[in-house]
């Protein structure tokens, strides 16, 4: 049978899931192929979505239209900024989300998007043709022909369980591997590698000390993660935290020699910072205890997630150990944690816009790229669905900058450096954070899917809105003088300066004491006027105060980033022929016409291109 | 490593649920062994419970202290009462259920079910020691250790799934088939055979012309199946008819040579009852329309099921025929129907307990018994699991008599007349059921239930109180006179005779035009009474108003209902060396070694056994 479509994405994660939505709001008609429609965008490590600068790519993919943040808020059972005792660059929110009901919300949002079909059944081969991918055939013998095909297949090309010397075929657990698809694909000279990852023990809340851990409310303020969701709808449940110890740690390693991790099992590399509980006992060997997170899996049900115990040490090492923990003495498990090996295919053979350079039409995102985090995978599905669609219906690739996105700083770093290990977001590999924050995500984006498409009008309306509410209150805070002796009481209460002579509200907001919250206090108009914004008026306040506060820092940032794009605004792709230009060190020209960078800055951030390099570039570009 | 429980339960269906709740809830320690925690209880097939005599089934279930009732209730999405036209004896209750909802409310149900745990995995080789099951292997090496084992596996155990010429292993569509289990079963003389099933293709709502249709809305009058649930809890929908026609029958046709049901590819019987649309054309040639009913599959997704169009056709001929119906012409689909064949157990090898004779300790439960349906699985299920249960704690099985349950009709048949076919209960199998409604399921099981330690103290309560209510209406209508002049008026207008002289209320119920409804507008004081009932009024005057209504039928079938009784009382088991009575027939004394009836009743209902073989071996006994 064959099925016609301009794009088709293949797997239902959360790559899968927001690259059809995207293609599909961009107009382009879109069949996701799933292989099991109950498992939709499955959260399939730790139930939560978020986390530090997770949660920023979670607030852009929002910001340009897409649907993660919106599920996540219908699902949240626990919602936390982390990091509020740093500045707002690094701020991030974070919430558990109830497993079961995140599927079936994606369910409804899939269900409900215009262009959107999807087809349950296992993709088996890419369909080439003329050098471009054409479409792809399944097990049940359908053809599906598009003009771009999107592949978010996850840990599912031929993924390998372990569980101590154990092993077994599977996607995830209790789920088929794909089998066929990564030959069709490397067949065509696409390089693959193998990564691992890995996941903890689910445990029975009824079997768990609660009195022997401590307790991690969430919060109850107004900050979410999309501006157009409904505010914490289910019941706010806690976290748990505890600590392993000498006990733990002593029966892990009575069972290393049969760890797949250290016995030869396992080759490939697994996520740095996402550590399986052996590797920390490995790697830190002097550490007495690591922090573990008991966390809800939902509203109804009694399982819980042990964050930080992810292993794949024999189970009854796992479980022995586990018992240890005095809170955990009685732990009764609905199954133990697990490894997973699979395939991936190196990203540095990808254009920005997530397109392959070497089958064209051919879009990939999320693990199959050597990422890991569903807020990374929904990012990347973001960009390929968008630039998939556009692949159909004409324009310029959509591509974000490392200035504009946290998105763009993941998709540059992937195909700029490629990967040697799972690849997780920090802050830190943001050079711009002051000016990619969880706040002003709207501010950097949604105009931009507006234009394309993606972002649809109420999405656009709204931005607009907190816009012009956003600079209201800058504006009253810039034109607004309060004199000396209506304030200085105040001031000193609040532990700061009292000021000499008349000020403008603006230049008070910029005191570390002071804030729009108790400068309202003391101004009443400005308590009004932040009380008559149209909607969601404490995080249109707070943005604003973030503006003002950190202005000088923002336009700074600013200024290095536009410097920046002078060397991003050199488009070099096709200038040279890199292997025969012998005033570049070896390494600088294998590097080079290995990844063909666009501009000159992608080529000075690959490894081993030198800013020497680069001015001998600047200097032939000149000629 | 190795888990040790009172009962596990291998498969988290329909009949695995029940059965683990119901050991669980007798004080087992039980173990629910399931491959995948995310589609527990999932409907395979239709998103529906209940249906005629199926109904009653699941008011059985709730009267014993079951589960699938409250969980249907929870997640219903349109109730009707079917057969209403006929008499309450064959009223049948039936409820489409929203399929996501249905998981994740039997997932709460039980993880909150004391003594129960989950654990997640593949059950690969049944442990048999000493000719008694003890426990099972897993794939992932586990020994669960028990002294009952329930296997529940539904379609699991070597499952082929058919589209057109394809074939694929699965248990269900996308879930991996059971490879191992059968036959350690087998090695030890249990008979297996093959059986095959079939499920419809699944629509996108938003492709169907529903003016085309005809539109059947649920009712919102006081019915439901559990006493013990709230009502009504998600938004009602409705469920849409239409029909095939010649075009559709001319589309299917042309592809009959490659219909795995008619060129030889699947051998194994179907369900009569539920046939492929297929086959429904090759049985009724003449017939020039088929009914289908399109079913809303949840409260929020597009996905519709297509009752009566189930199909294993090569998909792109399914397709192309559901095309030719006019409000389907655009029909897109989520997934073609497929059919699957898969290993049952010949259920002759059980006890009524739901024991096998051969293996002590293992007792079988739903598909694996060769019956089709989840009613009939979660009713065996409860069955197995209460006496997998007493088997640990000791005390009598418990056995259900054809008179007592259709659960007892149902596995009576099964174990007396074994299977050729997918077992479907109708109304018609039952000889009892003016004794078998499903309005007095409570009165039939719940004391028993609750002495057994099942049924809960508050089940029992409100089934108590419930049986007062009753009393009560019917001894206010057994002592409360009427006089001629008070009621003939309004008797007339309802179209009955007047009375010549006084009468008792209980009197006038029995006409075939008043019910207890017009009766209370006559009668204050009956109203009111009604109006002053505890709960569930509704339910209870209705329950009331049939036993007053058809007291003599009632009454009769009794008679003979314990008539039968006596044969039923004579215990022949190990009484008679069958194979040397040369009094009876051949087929009698083949048959009647075959399955080793409990009693004479049992030995007069197999196939083949005359009542002349009765008769004599009646005479042999009195000896």
């Amino acid at each position: 049978m064959l099925l016609k479509y301009d794009v088709i994405v293949i797997g239902g994660g959360h790559a899968g899931c927001e690259a059809a939505t995207a293609s599909a709001n961009m107009g382009a008609s879109t069949c996701l192929v799933t292989m099991d429609m109950n498992k939709i965008a499955q959260m399939s490590c730790n139930p939560a979505i978020g986390g530090i600068a997770k949660g920023q790519i979670v607030r852009e993919i929002d910001a340009l239209g897409g649907q993660t943040a919106i599920v996540t808020d219908a699902t949240a059972i626990q919602f936390r900024m982390l990091n509020r005792s740093k500045g707002p660059a690094v701020w991030s929110p974070r919430a558990q989300c109830d497993r079961g009901k995140f599927i079936w919300k994606w369910r409804e949002v899939l269900d409900t998007t215009p262009n959107l079909d999807i087809w349950q059944d296992e993709a088996c081969e890419l369909i080439v043709e003329n050098g471009e991918a054409a479409g792809v055939k399944t097990v049940w013998g359908v053809e599906l022909r598009a003009k771009s095909v999107v592949i978010t297949a996850g840990t599912f090309l031929n993924g390998l369980l372990h569980i101590g010397r154990k092993q077994l075929p599977g996607g995830r657990i209790a789920e088929p591997a794909v089998k066929d698809l990564t030959e069709s694909i490397t067949r065509h000279g696409i390089r693959s590698a193998r990564m691992k990852t890995g996941t903890p023990v689910r445990i029975d809340m009824r079997s768990v000390h609660f009195e022997d851990m401590e307790i991690q409310e969430g919060e109850n303020d107004f900050h979410q993660f999309s501006f157009m969701a409904p505010h914490r709808q289910l019941r706010q449940l806690p976290c748990w935290t505890c600590y392993t110890n000498k006990e733990v740690h002593d029966t892990l390693r009575s069972g290393l020699a049969d760890s797949p991790l250290y016995n030869g099992q396992i080759q490939s590399i697994g996520p740095r910072y996402c550590p399986s509980i052996e590797t920390k006992l490995v790697t830190f060997p002097d550490k007495e205890q690591h922090p573990l997170f008991l966390e809800p899996e939902g509203e109804t049900t009694n399982e819980m997630y042990l964050n930080g115990f992810s292993s794949s040490m024999p189970m009854e090492v796992q479980i022995a150990a586990l018992r240890k923990i005095p809170a955990l003495r009685d732990a009764k498990v609905y199954r133990p944690g697990y490894a997973i090996e699979y395939d991936f295919f190196d990203p540095t053979q990808l254009d920005h816009s997530l397109e392959s350079k070497i089958i064209k039409g051919l879009f990939l995102a999320g693990q199959v790229n050597g990422t890991t985090g569903y807020e990374e995978a929904g990012g990347q599905g973001t960009i390929a669905g968008i630039n998939a669609a556009i692949r159909c219906g004409g324009g310029e690739p959509f591509i974000l900058h490392r200035d504009e996105a946290y998105i763009g700083v993941l998709i540059d770093d992937l195909v700029t450096k490629g990967v040697d290990e799972p690849y997780r977001m920090f802050t830190s590999r943001a050079e711009y954070r002051i000016l990619l924050r969880q706040d002003d995500a709207d501010a950097r984006l949604t105009e931009k899917a507006y234009n394309l498409g993606l972002a649809k009008r109420d999405r656009y309306d709204w931005w607009m809105q907190k816009k012009e509410a956003t600079e209201s209150i800058i504006n009253f805070c810039a034109t607004t003088h309060v004199k000396p002796k209506d304030i200085n009481a105040a001031l000193e209460s609040l532990g700061t300066t009292p000021l000499r002579e008349g000020c403008k509200l603006i230049d008070l907001v910029a005191r570390p004491q002071i804030n729009l919250q108790n400068l309202s206090e003391l101004v009443p108009e400005l308590k009004q006027l932040i009380a008559s914004l149209p909607n969601r008026n404490d995080e249109t306040a707070e943005a604003a105060e973030i503006k003002m506060k950190y202005k000088g820092y923002i336009e700074r940032e600013r200024i290095v980033a536009d410097k920046m794009h002078r060397l991003e605004n050199i488009k070099i792709k096709g200038h040279f022929n890199y292997l025969e230009m012998e005033q570049l060190s070896t390494e600088a020209r294998q590097k080079l016409a290995k990844i063909n960078p666009d501009t000159l800055a992608q080529a000075s951030r690959i490894p081993g291109v030198s800013p020497s390099d680069i001015n001998i570039m600047l200097v032939l570009m000149k000629r």
